[in-house]
């Protein structure tokens, strides 16, 4: 099938979603979990198949990205059953008034209709996102990458076998064929079949969707996160966040890329910082943080100087960049040049340096004195999570089954004229 | 000053606006009216040179559309003054909670930054644009029209004086100068310095934000609205909301284009129809109403044909398209076919097609036996209204000032690590 077929069928599928009732939706579900099970050795074989073909073509980390085993699939059933326990956000009446004529406007959660997600090679986002789209009423068309394609297409076939024997027709969750960058375009371009379009992935895709979309899209996913450490700060909580939200997992778009430092503390704080992220943890075993430093900072720290563009890259691994400010003032025009709107923290005991800083950083997440890390679905209560929203429209931050929703005012009268 | 860096002057605006209280807001939207008054000499006398220059080139009714008075302006004062009345939706709390780790997050309504709103002829749209954007914490940067830049120059010319009155920086409001093609198209290309694009106009400038913008916009306008009339309606009350929502004022976004009209009670209805849209308005004195039926309504009306294309075309004028249709399902159908989304309407006295109706039709108000005309921001109750969306992306419906807020999480900890 083409993705042009595909996304004739996806359309098609709309209506009977839109009025499938909750019950409908949950047994899907818990359906499409169990078929998951009975599918593992049909999808551990195709997996077999996608980790030889990417042997030797991709890092040992994207190598186990991509790898399933028992325990995972276990795990994604199981996130499949919590979607299905969460509440459903489809006609929930978000506001509603009762105007002096007598009409009656309720604003009601909608689902979009066809929701598109381009990622890239975890398989487990398959299963995740086809279980997210359908219970906000969505029909998913999913284009994943070349490298999981056996295994996202065995994962599909599952849930797809799972929705026939709940009843529900099986192209409420479909999966493109084609891998090639023509899928994804026509997914771009897809004006009125595409309802919503959610790209994750790297700085790259995000780009090329920027660029080329003529769709509805959310961006997602690039995280250029700053951590202000201001003059009045806790040091010693300083300590444990900045090392928390660097290095705790240093892969993820909510760690903390860039550290500010007012100049004042520097003296004091920066010879802690490098005792903290090098030397402890290399005497603990773990790895250490390399430090780019700009100038001034580098003649306290006396790490590595930052090269041109150390300020605006996301470097995903065990490195920060650090830099040396004036104040909130300067900080938080540091972040509005560099930052990509996802998340930024400010360490203070001051809180009016605390209120400015929330006030005009321009990010989805501003935290005082937390890790950066707690951007999360599941971290702020939404129970699940599509991916993070780095634009203003729409959704901001993590996007949970209420953000893949849109709504439309039911109007009830007897006969009102204007 | 060229659009380029009026951008970024607005830009450079937004921190102000982001920390300015309700009180400042409102002070200045104050100003702002009273600046428009004591104005109204130099704006009456610019509203002349675009009439002058205008005449010949464009209908009677954009003449009057364009026209300005000492009255139309006190209008404009007040809708100003009304809006300094509204809530202040920025800084309002949408949804808190505590973790159980100690961590508050607030789901916070934010201004979005600059906002861009492309604009044709009416002068008002310049003000009420301005005062919206201002009370929802936005910098503005207006393009109007080329027949009514004189007037809409006057008119923000005396804004600015009032904003300096209250002590703001004038660059919170801003009017591209160039009313070429080509600011048009800088607008909508400037990823980083728009953050939200509303084009208000008809369907051409709608494609052309679809095929060409790049940074987020909210389409608004174009409104193909349908009614369909089941067999179960009251026929009495059928007729009134048709020449309601038909020709209360046909060159409106929210006016039917096309009634569709259950087979069974065609041979009854129709003649009534005619009747009442023709005959009866003649004897009154009002324009009758061109009814272009399809070749099974034609037999039974024997008005004029429908050609191709009747069906997708916005009249906003005395005509209207009727076609016969066999019952809920195919309404349903031929409306998700030749909608835009804005608004329709069911007439049944039958709950079960009406419930059918609404949940399946994807469109911003769905309406049960009223007027689709009450699609607008005051008669929903908003206070105001910036345009009518016709996407599902962010906005839906008519967009107040809580629709042009984005918002951010804030987190306060005091340390907290994951």
């Amino acid at each position: 099938m083409t993705t042009h077929e595909m996304l004739l069928t996806a359309k098609a599928a709309c209506p009977v979603l839109a009025c499938a009732d909750s019950e409908s939706k949950n047994r899907a579900l818990l359906a499409m979990a169990d078929a998951l099970i009975t599918g593992q050795a049909e999808i551990l074989a195709a997996n077999r198949q996608d980790l030889e073909a990417a042997k030797g073509h991709i890092s040992p980390v994207m190598l186990d990205r991509l790898a399933l085993s028992e325990a995972r699939i276990a795990n994604m059933a199981e996130g499949i059953r919590q979607v299905a326990k969460l509440p459903d956000p489809v006609g929930q009446v978000l506001r509603r008034v009762e105007r002096p004529n007598g009409i009656v406007i309720e604003k009601t959660a909608a689902a979009m209709g066809v929701v598109a997600i381009i990622y890239e090679s975890r398989p487990n986002v398959t299963s995740d996102a086809a279980a997210l789209a359908l219970k906000s009423g969505n029909v998913c068309v999913l284009r994943g990458g070349k490298e999981a394609f056996s295994s996202a297409n065995a994962i599909v076939t599952a849930l797809k076998r799972g929705l026939a024997a709940a009843g529900m027709p099986e192209t409420l969750v479909n999966l493109v064929q084609d891998t090639s960058r023509n899928s994804a375009n026509e997914l771009m371009e897809a004006v009125g079949l595409v309802d919503l379009l959610i790209p994750r992935g790297g700085a790259g895709l995000i780009r090329a969707v920027t660029e080329n979309a003529k769709v509805p899209c959310i961006q997602t996913g690039t995280g250029i996160c700053h951590i202000y450490v201001d003059a009045s700060a806790d040091l010693h909580k300083a300590l444990d966040i900045i090392e928390n939200a660097k290095a705790s997992r240093p892969s993820v778009c909510n760690a903390e890329e860039v550290l500010l430092v007012h100049r004042d503390i520097a003296p004091e704080f920066l010879p802690r910082l490098r005792r903290r992220l090098q030397d402890d943890r290399e005497a603990q075993g773990k790895p250490p943080v390399r430090l780019l430093a700009d100038s001034e900072a580098h003649a306290i720290l006396g790490t590595e100087l930052a090269g041109p563009g150390d300020f605006d890259r996301e470097f995903l691994d065990y490195i920060l960049a650090v830099k040396l400010v004036s104040g909130v003032e300067e900080a938080i025009v540091h972040i509005a040049l560099h930052s990509t709107g996802h998340s930024e923290a400010i360490l203070t005991e001051d809180s009016e340096a605390a209120q400015r800083f929330c006030r005009l950083v321009d990010s989805a997440a501003v935290y005082v004195n937390a890790s950066t890390r707690f951007t999360d679905g599941g971290e702020f209560g939404l129970g699940c999570e599509m991916g993070i929203s780095t634009q203003k429209l729409h959704a901001r931050g993590p996007m949970g089954l209420e953000e893949l929703c849109t709504y439309k005012y039911i109007i009830h009268g007897d006969g009102q004229i204007r």
